[in-house]
């Protein structure tokens, strides 16, 4: 099954951007934790790699914004918690050892392509959120401001846990949000 | 002068990390970036990469917190304002190519000593943020809880603007941190 092992290379390279890096995703990594033979890597990514990490921060995107689809309707402060809690589970599941994988390529590229991907799905989550809050009665404005800020503090308050290998930088960012949530 | 080209490869290593991350960091470009002759490389850092990484985070992190003495005594809109000013410098000196060295290597090392090292940076510049604002009055709790944000917001929205390639979602971030400045 082709499109299985397609998936999976693409799975890797989402799990292996977040614990390590662009350049800490390489071919032989993916290949390895996927368990895919290695011609099918060429076969999959004929454009080589900046296809394999464009597939795969197009997932975690797509992914990001799929699970928001939970919080339609819900308040404020529960789309705030919600969005939250996936960052805080990506830190408690990896032990600290992963964080996101789009800000990962976001400071390690340089191709211009790849940036314009990252910022498209930044900007996709941050569309997502806003409507979400607009939905939930917050004016559009506010809306607006605050889904930026929220990806803004929980991307940087993330790095800070993995750095501090503890919830405690996380939580008490989290705890910020939710109380200044509009 | 031996430590003056010790001190300027530490410098291209601060420059390389902020711009292309921690593997985009090679001894050869800080070799080509410093103009370093390449036996310096194993005359200053003998334990090899790892050494020059961690005195590259080491001179950005104190760097970052000597600057913060031209707000000692601060209002804490002006100590919030100062912070973020340094990080808008960065993004347009380097016309949104460069962002931060410490979370570069944060989100790409696997050494628990780097780590570690990072953890150490981030949180001195909390805790000298958050005696600003006590300095100027704030609450303790307030003032340590601020400071934790105002660096994780800041990190976060500059990685935004490094993928957008432009101010906007770090200044609208910066306005609502001036804004919620206790």
């Amino acid at each position: 099954m082709p499109t299985d092992a397609r998936r999976k290379m693409i799975e890797s390279a989402v799990t292996l951007l977040a614990m390590r890096g662009l350049q800490g995703t390489a071919f032989s990594d993916v290949l390895e934790r996927s368990g895919a033979p290695r011609g099918s890597i060429y076969h999959h990514f004929p454009q080589g790699k900046d296809q394999l990490i464009d597939a795969a921060i197009d997932l975690a995107g797509e992914r990001t914004l799929h699970v928001l689809d939970a919080v339609e309707g819900a308040s404020p402060t529960a789309i705030t918690t919600y969005f939250l809690d996936l960052w805080r589970e990506v830190l408690v599941r990896s032990n600290f050892r992963a964080g996101c994988s789009v800000l990962a390529v976001t400071v390690a590229t340089d191709s211009p392509a790849l940036l314009e991907h990252a910022t498209a799905i930044f900007r996709a989550w941050q569309a997502r959120l806003a409507d979400l809050y607009v939905a939930a009665g917050v004016d559009p404005g506010m809306a607006s401001s605050f889904a930026t800020m929220l990806i803004a503090a929980s991307e940087g308050a993330v790095v800070l846990s993995r750095a501090q290998r503890s919830l405690e930088p996380f939580d008490q960012v989290a705890a910020t949000l939710i109380d200044t949530t509009p």
